[in-house]
């Protein structure tokens, strides 16, 4: 049983998994996959050092079954296959006594605030779990998280059917954002500039524009007969983006804040003012959009399959961070612990069929 | 019977005012009193040149009487004390089409894209009419547009009784808003730093923090025991109001962008995303929203006599437009075109009585 451990300045070490046993209202998991998330490539990168412990084990967007059972858990069995939602709430802040504890003010990110799941063995509160259909394999499983960020966001946008949706920005959380949205009976236009990105998004049937080389406001205006687009989602965390959200969007129309933005950009109030425009941010996600994220991905509309670039071991996981740093072309990566290089798996018989 | 025409480069010139026969669906009103709106002095500064047809008459915060009644008018009678809601919507438009006419994409704005009521005699599409109580003065009246515009930002604000309310700017507009806020039942706190503004506040017995002298973001805290605003409307338009309100709202919470911001400032979207946070930008008002100010300003419950710093003639607009430049202490200046000047006035059978 091994673990990957960060070790700050982009280092990845693998070592032995300490295995912590599942202690009340816990369980321990058997990892079977767990995506590698541009998070994790933050983290990797040292820009969220002060919230991790070193060595630590990250990783958050997991599938596995269920192990080992704590005391006073109940409707739980060992080999029940799982997802987690890896949100621990505080329970009395005042974010959590106003019904919004998905972002405590003192949440524990698990995977990031705490020991994550780039390990075989992984012991977590038993209420983050939920429960996979059988025809859900443990693969496409681990995409439930990203696709439960992109239910949210979807669901915080009001999207409805018939709708102009654009997306800014093709990477793993804008596609996934765009899929949704069409899932939901809206029009999507996405806008990216990376080559790869854009093809990749052509060919999961998107309508996908370069700003680059396309007039993106002017594109937008000849779908919507000059109205703008009732929802713009922000994915891309750029000025680039932000300056132009505000000119593709409808009056009324909402734009919706997915992505992480390091910097303050500039945005025009005066647009906000003139077509009574709205915003909001949006972050992780509740438990009904893992319902809706686990929903769609059993459901075999999405292109799951084709999101998954690669299935590595965790000994190719400091690989995979210098590779995405680099900008290769990977929209997800997943990782199974139980392989110890290649596609051996070390323990197949609790890992997927 | 005379009107003040602006002449661009800073001038007005008062000259006889040449009254248009009311044509279908079209009323002549005696324009009783006519408030100095901030767009006046926008206008006056030469800043909206490019919208204005000079030699322009302006103003559009104004009551008086019907005075001629056009054909296919119906429901109105000569003598009827009314106010305008200076609002004409394309009715063909995206936004018309969506129901929010109000913000109509090809909007005439009346005493901005076309005559405005510093004049005796307007003449104005009967759509535009509100009829006032008997027991609201043609003075008091003069403050419904600027009490509408109020009555909007809180009603979209989605103020509730017993909310916690920042309202950053003390000016005339930041004024009502909080009126209007507190007469919802919300707890409001004014951040202000002009000391006329902030004294002004003060005696109407609104909460002032002054944020140059008092740390505002740890003020919100302690009112909130720490949870944040619900919601934040920024009046200011400055840069130091885009940067502190993200910090002064709650989990959620709403900031309401009611000023009209000349440059595009940095704004916190990662407080956006952290904290879920909405924004929705506001501008001018619906049908409703003059309802419901009339409905309060007749209530009798807002000082709207404090609110008016001095009723002024049509010779004296070009000072008021310099005075406040200047940096006066004025809130509201109303003009009464029917003085001549000083507080004579021309025609008192039809003024306010």
């Amino acid at each position: 049983m091994k673990a990957a451990y960060y070790e700050g300045n982009q280092r990845i070490r693998v070592g032995e998994c300490v295995p912590s046993a599942p202690g009340p209202r816990e369980v321990r998991l058997h990892v079977a996959y767990c995506g590698v998330c541009g998070t994790d490539l933050h983290i990797f990168s040292g820009h969220m050092d002060p919230r991790i412990r070193m060595p630590q084990v990250i990783g958050h967007e997991m599938s596995g079954t269920i192990a080992e059972i704590g005391p006073e858990v109940e409707g739980w069995s060992v080999g029940d296959r799982v997802v987690v939602r890896p949100l621990e709430p505080c329970g009395h802040c005042p974010a959590c006594l106003k019904g919004h504890s998905h972002i405590c003010q003192n949440l524990n990110f698990i995977g990031i605030d705490s020991p994550g799941a780039f390990q075989s063995a992984w012991t977590v509160p038993a209420h983050t779990l939920h429960r996979l259909p059988d025809g859900l394999s443990l693969e496409q499983a681990a995409l439930v998280e990203p696709l439960a960020v992109a239910c949210h966001d979807v669901r915080m946008g009001e999207v409805t059917p018939g709708e102009q949706v654009v997306v800014i920005g093709g990477g793993p959380i804008g596609t996934v954002v765009s899929l949704v949205a069409r899932e939901v009976g809206a029009r999507v236009l996405v806008s990216e500039v990376n080559p790869f990105r854009v093809e990749f998004a052509r060919d999961l049937g998107l309508d996908v524009v370069n700003p680059q080389e396309t007039d993106l406001v002017k594109r937008v205006e000849e779908r919507t007969e000059g109205a703008g687009a009732d929802a713009v989602f922000e994915v891309s965390g750029t000025q680039a983006g932000a300056s132009v959200m505000t000119d593709l969007v409808r009056t009324r129309g909402r734009i919706i804040v997915v992505a992480i933005f390091a910097e303050a950009p500039r945005l025009d109030l005066f647009r906000f003012f003139w077509r009574e425009l709205r915003l909001c941010g949006v972050r992780v996600y509740e438990p009904r959009d893992f319902d809706r994220a686990i929903e769609l991905a059993a459901g075999g509309r999405l292109p799951l399959d084709r999101l998954i670039t690669a299935t590595r071991s965790l000994h190719e996981l400091q690989g995979v961070f210098a590779e995405m740093k680099a900008g290769a072309e990977i929209m997800k990566v997943l990782i199974a612990p139980c392989h110890v290089g290649g596609n051996r798996p070390e323990a197949a018989g609790e890992g997927e069929g």
